[in-house]
């Protein structure tokens, strides 16, 4: 256990990679995607030696909130802070930032995803305490991730002047933070070799965040300056439900990042880490059969098909599958979504036709 | 309408080639494929202007001429001759010419299928007209169809010698019928151009083929003697139930048509004959979209899919398609299939395998 470190997971996603298995009510980290945990169980409990539970703090909303407590009820319930509407990844890292500036002011966090996949959780961890001790030099610190090969899903982190080692790993200032790329560039910053990928985890002590929002995004911290004042007080979702609505939504890394100064970047290797974004990715994660194909449903006869995969929670129903390849088959009784694999990185165009057809149901 | 001219409807068929639509207990003849009728249905209505209802008769097992009885009222129950045990082609057909022999001794029966399409209906009919008149001269008559490409999936009929014209349509002698032929074969009798493809339709006189069956198949009309002695008997069904299963089971083509003389094929065009024998069949009777595609289920949205097919009778389903090519797509509810189009022809294995595990309830 580490000394005055805490733990924020960012639960409040409400994503559509993984349509039509995660839904609006149901989101991707709520999903037993790798074994019978859901990602959110996972993600707590790779911090357990790491943080105590009262160390750990979830923001979410009020209707995932519901299920996330009893996902982790070893969890505090008073840790869990409430968005009432989503407003971008500032905010929200400010609802908690307030928070700990209010319990805890001398505290480091470290700002983690809720829905990412690590199989090397050792190694996470190891980095975390990397990422705490030169947070504690007054650094914003970023968790990177070494590049594999040239994504187009991912922001980049372009990577400056060393700063050493912490922790046993190497260290870099953020010369600069760069949007999702096209394939082209993407290649290139592969080739390159000091790009890192955005992995939106951040380490940084709760009062250098704190007076980065005072700075950059003034308003933001006058809303959260009220709402902070007003914790456990009798008006408190009064004053919430009034402010928050005013919030201007924005990220993080717009709002403060790209701005700031001190800037690092400890650029992660061999944590195996995965977003889980698309249907493909879960290839990756959970592997293939010999003829590369990756069924998570127990009533399915294959007549040699390939590189596919097939997912079904509509335990009832057999699935046969003749000489299909490349396909992502998808059933979760409601809907059944086939998509070819090549496509299923991008499922936005479904999800915004079901709205246009005004068919909210299936999203 | 025709005087003494009997229509025998083979309907006993349980053919597996449209699984999972097509079921044990619910065949091909007895599914809504091309429009709100059953095929067994509309088999019946195109043959109204020519035969009436009397002479219309139908063989199939009891299980499923209480839904065919269901599907056509306007038939006789009479007429609907039952088989305890499927026996094939030559006993199916061997007990409706005992039934007519008894019945109409002197009349002209043509035997029909109950689960094929047929575009051109009046063609069809003037084809059955010309085939009586043959009949008549003591031929026995099989309405073969003109091929189109070199298909392999059903048996030829080689033409040999010009019998003239038979109402309006050029008649041959058969030289020979040709079981179902490999690729090279089945392009080489394409190019020969005299051969057509055997449709399973038959026209005769009752009295000359049941004067086959005692010449060719002599157990069997023996077996069916007996059993047409019996009719309207108390003992009918003790002496059919004790006749029938010891009755070999055979085919008319190996049992008669292949060794009786005087044997005549008139080779029909213009029918728009289609067997519906396979899912990608059904892509030449319904037609497809501007994509190539084949969409028979409300609740469908796709993006840029092409040559596929989407069939489900799961109506509260939504399905989606992104990208699909080449594919067959049919959801029963408690099955789901996806098949490419080119394995679409021999779901045999799937079906095998189910019987292999012990799946029967998917048949």
């Amino acid at each position: 256990m580490t000394d005055n470190y805490y733990a924020v997971i960012m639960a409040g996603g409400g994503g559509t990679r993984l349509w039509p298995l995660s839904r609006q009510s149901r989101p991707k980290q709520m999903l037993q995607l790798i074994d019978d945990h859901t990602l959110f169980q996972i993600a707590v409990h790779r911090l357990e030696s790491l943080f105590p539970p009262e160390r750990i703090l979830v923001v979410t909303n009020q209707e995932h909130s519901i299920e996330l407590c009893k996902q982790a009820p070893e969890l505090l319930e008073e840790n869990f802070l409430l968005e009432p509407q989503p407003r971008g990844t500032a905010p929200a890292i400010g609802l908690a930032a307030a928070f700990l500036h209010r319990r805890a002011p001398d505290a480091v966090m470290a700002v983690l995803t809720a829905d990412h996949y690590i199989g090397n959780e050792a190694e996470f961890r190891s980095h975390l305490l990397a990422a705490k001790e030169l947070a504690l030099k007054d650094h914003l610190v970023t968790l990177g991730i070494d590049p594999t090969y040239a994504a187009t899903q991912y922001g980049y982190i372009q990577m400056g002047e060393s700063l050493g080692e912490t922790g046993g790993y190497p260290a870099y200032k953020v010369q600069r933070f760069k949007e999702k790329p096209d394939a082209v560039e993407a290649q290139k910053m592969l080739e390159a070799g000091f790009y890192a990928w955005n992995s939106g985890m951040f380490i940084w002590k709760v009062e250098r965040i704190w007076a980065e929002f005072a700075h950059h995004m003034k308003k933001l911290h006058a809303a959260l300056e009220k709402i902070s004042q007003a914790w456990g007080q009798p008006d408190f979702e009064k004053v919430r439900n009034y402010e928050w609505p005013r919030i201007a939504a924005q990220t993080i890394d717009y709002g403060i990042m790209e701005h700031a100064k001190e800037v690092a970047v400890i650029p992660a290797k061999g944590m195996e880490w995965n977003d889980v974004g698309s249907w493909s990715s879960l290839f990756e994660v959970l592997g293939v059969d010999s003829s590369g194909n990756l069924v998570r449903h127990e009533k399915h006869l294959d007549f040699d098909s390939r590189n596919s995969l097939v997912h079904s929670n509509g335990q009832d129903r057999m699935i046969v599958t003749v000489g299909i390849q490349d396909l992502v088959v998808v059933d979760t009784g409601d809907v059944l979504l086939i998509c070819s694999k090549e496509r299923s990185q991008d499922l936005r165009k479904v999800i915004e036709r079901l709205k246009e057809k005004g068919l909210q149901r299936y999203l």
